[in-house]
């Protein structure tokens, strides 16, 4: 199946996003066929924070480096890291040459939403240059809290799609409400965060076509590293973890491939 | 406190084995002192297996990143990544010039133990050229079943106690007998595995002065990066884990150290 079919199955797809290559080979062989990335992850292995376009070269190489894995790989890559659509599309291109599925491009820098004109822009670039990556258009209305209105996101979701998008992205709506609206309206598929409370079936009922874990999984897991060092230092149960051998088996197939 | 003072106090050294900066930053802000690496986690990351000494570039940047932190850092240098004790000086050297606190270096190369007087020659040649770093001797007798005995055991880490290394490490030795004999012969102090049903606290009891977590706060990561995604899937609650808010802080304050 395709990366775009797969935002047209009987339930939305789950895109787990990796950091690096070990947690991708994990999901993988969890049995999730399209792998995501998160930049906030990417930036944080670099010891840096998340939003300061420094993920751009180390996306490079991650991409490449998952380009040996045998699923679908959606970069994340923040606002492009540029705001010449040109250099945008450019960075896109370097992405294709290692067979990414997609991307997800956000309309904020800095933590400002961009003029939605700017960035249908970035999209254009994107898909004259590589019209087969599948862009995903992120509208971070609701995930930085201005202008977290239906009508503004709508308004700029509508300009994606018409610049070429081929998915849209709204992190941090999570009212059913709000969710069921955007989908109904939005004409490409409607992506949206793991919400607690909101099951993925339910997510599917109100219309959504893609549920990405976003930073989750790179959060549990330094969460989880913590809680294993606390526990051996308080003298609790050490919590179970996949074994060394296993580990350790899949770095090395990986290594021959 | 020293590194050294740390390994003499009323209770074993826990030490956290953090792969990046961020897993660093986590272990402190949990309240750790000192912080060693894993070369399990620090080559996983890498997309290489352990032990094939893929981590010399990779630990000397860590090593540089890790220096900006308030805390003792001691670093798993694998075998040191030569056979020449020259060699594998001049690597602690640079590391050293980093500002570590200690190094880790096992007895095995390729999974095979190598001989006990080479093994003493690379400690000695660490010690000579740097004085001030702990230098942890790793006997690989246990943690690979190649000639498992207390004897041969003792007889290794009397070798290395002797060319001048500051304590001796025995992962896999887990049976409180093996530990005790080990603990009360073995002039340095003596490090172990976190060892499922055996509290620090009975470590310290047996002699034990120092207790790595090895890697299984990398493991526990990755195992709890695929729970998350897995939840999100099947539709179950998906775990707590650190806000992204709380991370992002974290970043933006190493970014300005």
């Amino acid at each position: 199946m395709t990366f775009r079919d797969l935002h047209h199955g009987d339930r939305p797809l789950v895109l787990p996003n990796a950091w690096d290559v070990p947690s991708a080979l994990a999901f993988l062989d969890a049995g999730f066929e399209a792998i995501g990335t998160t930049s906030f992850g990417v930036a944080s292995g670099l010891g840096r924070a998340d939003g300061g376009r420094s993920t751009g070269d180390a996306n490079l190489f991650l991409a490449r480096s998952l380009s040996r894995l045998p699923c679908h790989v959606s970069v994340d890559i923040e606002d492009g890291y540029a705001d010449e659509p040109d250099r945008v599309a450019g960075y896109v291109a370097a992405l294709a040459a290692f067979d990414v599925a997609g991307i997800n491009i956000e309309d904020s820098t800095g933590g400002r939403l961009v003029p939605p004109r700017a960035h249908a822009a970035k999209v254009a670039a994107i898909k004259e240059r590589c019209p087969g990556v599948f862009v995903n258009a992120r509208v971070d209305t609701y995930w930085l809290g201005q202008e977290a209105t239906v009508a503004e996101t709508l308004a700029r979701a509508a300009r994606y799609a018409e610049a070429g998008a081929d998915g849209v992205f709204v992190p941090g709506a999570a009212e059913p409400d709000v969710l069921r609206e955007l989908a109904g309206s939005i004409p490409v598929p409607l992506n949206v965060l793991v919400i607690p409370g909101l099951p993925v079936a339910e997510l599917g009922r109100l219309g959504v076509r893609r549920v990405s874990t976003g930073s989750l999984p790179y959060r549990a897991a330094i969460g989880a590293a913590v809680e294993a060092a606390d526990a051996a230092r308080a003298g609790r149960a050490v919590p179970a973890a996949p074994p060394y051998a296993e580990m350790q088996a899949r770095l090395l197939r990986y290594e021959k491939n």
